[in-house]
């Protein structure tokens, strides 16, 4: 049934006690589960505790649903907010995009190449330019202009795409338009956007341009998940790049989209590999 | 008179034209200067050109005094605004501190082992912690309470003391006080301060919590001069650090403190060897 | 005839003696030349100097030919090795690869962002892989298997098939076969390689393994011109990225990767905007 | 008897296999053992498996002494290699330096500040210049001169006062001196050096000069656990740090030896921490 790269991830979050990493693990080493990788923290400060734990599937006696009934009685005896996903099931990746595509691009590479277990439904823009990358990849495109007096009708119009791409992830791949509250709050911790500013620096509109007249010497891009609070979600990974006088605007820009690629790519990874526990607007990657 | 190792540091900036550096190469070559390093920049952003050249002393037919009085006629043509330096003649340095002494510890470091060519006429403190170290390096040591309603008379006896000492430079090592606009005019583009943050991002107090609270996955430190804003004058240096979920405020100002003291000694080092040109609250750093 | 974005890219080496920035300088100045960025070096080691200027096309009342001819004199003078070439002519760029399509993806990107101003006249491989993406950009696909007893006749019809593309530069994007001598005379420092490993560490096969059996905690890669000394021409970029005991070969691949395209990327832009000078083995980087 | 702050740390190595985690938690949880740091690491290319647990030492309801006896079944059981140690014991650090200071004025600065929690019985040197840094310190310093036909005596002498000092941890701040065999064996993983170059690249003589004349573009420095193979035992740590045309061999020292200064710091602070396990040549480091 499973293959010996397939793998159950359970990632766990509650407030922390002593005995939680001895139940789960008598838990799993009574089923004779073989754990590949396992990631525990305790954050003193909010008293809570986060823990991530990868194991063979073809270790375990059952399938993820007997697994999620047998694990109810320690989730409910420890308080846990749990989850628990299989590494074999690709995750269904919707992107959104405007008209840029460097990090399309980037992103239908690791797709095309294999580095991605994802499957990607379909893509959206509010610009028509990119339905010929998403034609060689045989992804459905869809342009869904955004003008200003019909805002409301063109996110219905995504929200219901979005519905029937049964989507697992929404990737803003500099897609530069503010989502409406209702879908943040929908795909709550699902949808990652990439700024292209270091944040909470240069949050908003042109962070280049914001930069260069501030004469910083480094600049750099972030990538979070989305909430109603523009550009301020919990941020996943952020990057950097060393600038100088010598740089102009456009040479940041052209600098910047190179880091911006590269941090997109690390963040929807660790999200696709259930590496991410969000708590009180912070992240924990365990990568 | 000069060793093979002195040189002159020549530094303009005026408004770019064709011609300047014809006039000026040709100026040195015509007394067989010997270049050993030069760098231009030209802004097309504000139409400013900017230059350094470092030359050997010993090449030149003429002392410093004559090389100013000879090249009068050329910065008069092309309308310059420029500075000429010995490398040979160590620049005063005093050292503002508080109680932390990692960055006045680096510093005295590089200045014990010749690194840096400077003389230390003092370090002032607002607290006595740091008399020690002081001592250690032959360095007198005064201590200049700050108290809350006595802020004037000691900003006072701190303008004194910068007076007698013939200070070139004066460096900010983690000093934690706001300097009162009469010195920030006074020694314009002469105090270095290190910010223990990655700015614009982070300034003013506890910027490590700062950074902690919004979860961010790098924090920086940035070296800059210090204007009447505060924490807003022209950046000269920044480095960054990465961090995670692991790491508590106590964890981030260890690491930030790392990347505080190697800021600090970079952004010195540019300022002593007159690498620095300020314009429109930003610099050009030619290293 | 020019645009105002067109320049003339002139770049000199030559043994270092006084007068030449003068000269060089002069000349420019006479012919109203605008100088919008300008680099030297001078290299106390071997005593050579270098120097790359860059001249707003249309400032100057003449063409590339001209210029070619007028600035004969200083070259013979100075005993200068020079070359000036126009921004506005796009370099022709055959790409060399594998099966392995991360760097040529990327390539491609920024040849159809219009970030490089280059043309692609064909894509070489050995194997049949890289065919599709090469359609989606229209561009042509040779296949030329590598057989180990038919690599001479291989390289000769890659020999030709270069002639006939009029190429400027040759990208190995993964190539993984060595360049025969003949074709790395010919093409001296116009054969760019990608080498996925930090130089001159972990030269030859397999890098990430040797780097994964040595516990290094970074790995890298180098950007490099092809010599006939395999993975030991003159370095052009290297970059590189944090590895842990969590990374498996398999990860370290994958990170590398990321890392390859980048580097490939800006030694491909500093070669086709003129910024690299050879000399001894070394480059010299003018950015 | 403990503060808050004092935490037991448990270090442990054995062949992989279902359970230990379950066995080691268990054992915790039953006596109310709070953990507040823990790191898992199963390395599938060797079959072993890795663990760190800090545990509250207020949490436990007994010593030390009786940690060690009754965990010793479950170490039996399975076949652990393990380690105990409290984080409240200072380790005792012997400092083995040369002429050059920075290292050395580094990790005294961290000391008197507290962020190392060490004893420092002494500091030895083949050479007289350090002791003044040292008396500053009230820390004994040994002048032990290294002659060519005397090596074997010198060492003796070394020897017997690393015997008297109890020493836990040895550290070469640029030490330059190869250590012999007995010593490498008597403190096998107890002995940790900088070496100024980026290994496994420049291993051996004056490292810098190896970047300087291969041209490469980023040099580095790494800390590595001492073995009779000459700079080849088992990495800690390393850094890097950017370099152009423009840096001489001069300048590359200096820019380096800000990167030994840190990489040792925090090589140093993963030993103190008892974050570091070592196999087969490689090192896992629990950060």
């Amino acid at each position: 049934m499973f293959s010996d790269m397939d793998t159950f991830i359970l990632t766990i979050k509650c407030p922390d006690r002593v005995g939680i990493v001895a139940a789960v693990s008598k838990f799993l080493a009574d089923y004779g589960g073989w754990i590949t990788e396992a990631h525990h923290h305790s954050d003193p400060a909010s008293g809570w505790f986060f823990m991530r734990q990868e194991i063979r599937a073809d270790s375990l006696p059952f399938s993820l649903e007997s697994f999620r009934k047998k694990f109810a009685d320690i989730a409910t005896r420890f308080a846990l907010q749990w989850r628990i996903s299989e590494s074999c099931r690709p995750k269904r990746v919707v992107i959104l995009a405007s008209r840029l595509d460097h990090c399309l691009s980037d992103i239908f590479q690791r797709y095309r190449s294999g580095e991605y277990n994802i499957e990607i439904p379909c893509v959206i823009s509010n610009h028509p330019q990119l339905a010929e990358i998403c034609s060689w990849h045989n992804t459905p495109f869809h342009h869904v202009a955004i003008k200003a007096n019909r805002r409301q009708q063109a996110f219905e119009k995504i929200a219901s795409l979005l519905d029937q791409a049964h989507v697992d992830v929404i990737v803003l791949a500099r897609y530069m338009q503010i989502i409406p509250p209702s879908l943040c709050k929908k795909y709550s911790n699902q949808i990652i956007n990439i700024h292209h500013g270091f944040l909470p620096s240069f949050s908003g509109p042109k962070p280049y341009h914001q930069a260069f007249h501030q004469g910083v010497k480094i600049v750099g891009a972030t990538c979070h998940y989305v909430t109603e609070a523009l550009d301020a979600g919990p941020i996943i990974d952020q990057d950097v790049v060393r600038v100088s006088h010598n740089h102009s605007i456009d040479h940041m820009v052209r600098l910047g989209q190179d880091i911006e690629r590269l941090v997109l790519a690390r963040g929807l990874r660790y999200h696709l590999e259930d590496r991410i526990l969000v708590h009180e607007n912070k992240t924990i990657v365990f990568n």
